[in-house]
């Protein structure tokens, strides 16, 4: 496997098609890793400027004096050829090709991928792209993108994406409406060269990164990636977004990034054995990336649902129901430690533990006293909270919740808010100390489809486990049957 | 079937229970009626209280002087009994009871119910809830909630919902974070009189009202709904959220609203044989209820799709090739056009047409052409529009959105937005012009369910059309014969 450190940590970059001229690619790329604050060497390549923002331009990366790590690319296709062959001379590690019109538009461009691949391989330099839009890596500082960021928060969250989205505009939706950040991002495009097994690879032996998320239009090779999958799972989830499900996706696709999609029911049985948690849509990968991030896994799949909407209740029980997860019964002890709390004599204390009218008593108090009683109660594994952002449930959210989660670090917490102005406050303090919270009209179904992925890949986890030990006790008794041969025949 | 005007509309109100503390729900209620400015007669019914608000108050309803449409219910459901009997004696026309603690609590709360109906109904005095949080009636400035609203937006769109929580967070939701009215909203709570059938029979014939959404827990009575509910859909869309779908969200229900849910294979049939479009969550409920609102039917189910993302344009088509919607292929002119105005040479266009590319062409030029490409080709029936809410790809997109619609006011439009705070801008600009717009992580799902949901409702009334044509031809024919007979008897 590539070793990929100079393509997320170069000490020097090259941009070539650098310009001054705002609204130019070359410029919105060299500009973002200038004002984001790279610490490297920026070589900014363009034959008709001498100096762009106070730095030496260069007419042909062969006039740079020193070496370069990484070469950025935004120059029309047809010229890209000769550009990556400069570059090849020059023993740049790394070129990521920005420039599309390649194998996503035509077969001759399709050909023209194979000839570049063919002579930055030849000198041992690698490729990402083309049609790429960019790579960050938020702990160095280095974003490089064509879509330009007024900042970028860095995070645990790593994302493979074969295409611009994540990026441009899912970046800003991070970035602007979230909370979480995102500590390293790729953009294959085309894939011609390097693929979503090397990153994977990368990102599996990361320390800074704690979930992957990955979308795919058509996997390179299928084989590595499910060998490389199959390690990265067992250290942390990887979760990820297919498209070209259907003949007619399929056909976008291969004019989007010039991808095969292949059969799609063999592909999910391949990433369900390899641990790969595939998700239908952004929305749920992006729920399930963040919930990972945050919080423990649950130890097993039963869900203790606080609710001040006796609607929400009922549709999470449903959908957790539907899901695989389980509604159990609340020990005595925690009904009747909520039923004399918070509860008016006549309304008894069940699972969903509907607070509505415990609200008389004081939100905060009702609050509290269900989530902790959930938490306690040996029945309940974790706890989907469904919250009421109104003025009569005001509390003080972040304190309850911080509370609770430092007393049972053990028991994953979700929570779907509904309401107004008020819900997005209530979004920001509990994002703010991990606890995953969605927004949502009034239905409990993002959370809940959360709790289940996470009590499925602990499963995932487990069985590994048990399938490696097994394995392990085999190799074991392999081993003493060997011994014990080997013994008989001294004797 | 009842007369629901003067619960709708009523002349005069009386609030049993109101107070002038504030937090208790009395206060609320009441300040609620005068702040959002009802013009009717006003009577607080408190013992304890002399003056609320510079209004007389009144120690029972019995001493109120005028007659009284509508008495809202807000005391502790012990005492509830007794006040409905003086209620009835004072020929009220209307209750809302507001209290809880009955047949979702316990057998007594239901017992309880049963007694209090039977006295009203004596008396001709109609009952809704009892676990009522209110009823709305924007054209006449009736907000009786007990979840305070600085304001109300009027609208179209009515609801009838089994809970609080359409009346309160949702409400919220709407008021706060979208643009779209809502013109009458009733709580049913337990339903031990009223049903969800009466009002839905109030809502078909109210012309202020072009969809109506519904949340149902339990059915009252399958048949009366069956029937009132085919009439009603063949004039305007009904949307469903139907819960206790599993046996554990039955008896959540129950306990919530004393409902029994029923078989959900056997509701699931009904709902569709008399045209009620049933939906999973509440999202897509709300994503529904707008699109119905603002836009047309689309005439087929062939599918244009403009896209600023080309991983979203693949994930397009694949949700909607799985929902049954076709991404028709372009007509040779519409082909033309697009690649003639804004693609590079190299780029041929299909459909979804991705103008990421196009954008060097300026991004007005690009969505404007795609857009009326799409929507003056003869092959498509409607468009999902992709856009991309980052400054590369800005331009005035009111203007040209506006004008397209204007244009071909006959195909929808919807469109999912991706990004961040710019999203809301252009979420905002395209509400205000009633083209749906979908915030959404990278996902298109949700716009391309609307669509789906418009076409499958387009398809109903059209068979409903043929059916009706069909019996009137029947019938025809049928009578022609009797005449013939008549003839030939004669002869």
């Amino acid at each position: 496997m590539p070793e990929l450190k100079p393509l997320f940590e170069p000490k020097s970059i090259a941009i070539i098609g650098a310009s001054s001229k705002t609204g130019k690619t070359g410029n919105i790329i060299l500009r973002g890793i200038l004002d984001h604050g790279y610490r490297g060497k920026v070589y900014p390549i363009n034959p008709h400027e001498d100096d762009i923002y106070g730095l030496k331009a260069y007419p042909s990366i062969k006039y740079v004096p020193g070496t370069v790590d990484l070469a950025i690319i935004a120059i029309p296709a047809p010229v890209v050829l000769g550009v990556v062959e400069e570059c090849a001379e020059k023993a740049v590690k790394f070129g990521v090709i920005i420039s599309a019109g390649f194998g996503e538009a035509s077969d001759r461009g399709a050909e023209l991928e194979r000839q570049i691949v063919e002579i930055a391989k030849s000198r041992g330099m690698r490729l990402l792209g083309p049609n790429s839009i960019g790579i960050v890596n938020s702990s160095k500082n280095l974003v490089i993108t064509i879509a330009p960021f007024e900042t970028w928060r860095e995070g645990t969250i790593s994302i493979i994406a074969q295409t611009g989205v994540f990026a441009g505009a899912v970046a800003h939706w991070v970035m602007q409406t979230q909370y979480f950040g995102i500590g390293k991002s790729v953009s294959l495009g085309n894939k011609c060269d390097l693929d979503e097994a090397d990153v994977l690879e990368h990102l599996w032996r990361d320390s800074n990164t704690r979930v992957v998320g990955v979308y795919l239009e058509g996997i390179r090779d299928g084989r590595k990636l499910m060998n490389i999958a199959s390690n990265a799972t067992k250290q942390k989830p990887v979760i990820l977004v297919k498209s070209g499900r259907t003949e007619a996706g399929s056909k976008a696709a291969a004019s989007h990034t010039g991808s095969m999609s292949g059969n799609d029911a063999l592909s999910d049985a391949a990433f369900k054995q390899c641990g790969i948690i595939r998700v239908e849509n952004f929305e749920e990968f992006m729920d399930l990336l963040k919930a990972f991030d945050y919080q423990p896994l649950p130890k097993g799949n039963r869900v203790g649902i606080l609710t001040l909407s006796g609607a929400s209740g009922v549709l999470a029980t449903d959908i957790c129901t539907k899901l695989g997860l389980s509604i159990p019964k609340l020990s005595e002890e925690t009904k009747k430690r909520i039923e004399t709390t918070i509860m008016p004599s006549w309304q008894p204390a069940s699972n969903p533990v509907d607070i509505w009218i415990a609200l008389g008593n004081g939100a905060e108090l009702a609050h509290k006293t269900a989530l902790n009683a959930l938490l306690e109660d040996e029945n309940v594994d974790c706890v989907l909270a469904i919250l009421l952002a109104l003025s009569p449930a005001a509390f003080n959210i972040k304190k309850v919740f911080q509370k609770a989660h430092e007393k049972h670090p053990n028991k994953p917490i979700v929570v779907s808010i509904i309401g107004g102005k008020m819900a997005r406050q209530w979004f920001k303090k509990l994002e703010k100390i991990r606890i995953p919270a969605y927004l949502t009209t009034a239905s409990p179904e993002r959370a809940a489809k959360v709790l289940h992925a996470m009590y499925r890949y602990k499963q995932y986890l487990e069985r590994s486990e048990r399938i490696i030990t097994k394995t392990s006790l085999q190799d074991h008794l392999t081993n003493l049957n060997h011994v014990t041969c080997y013994h008989s025949n001294n004797e």
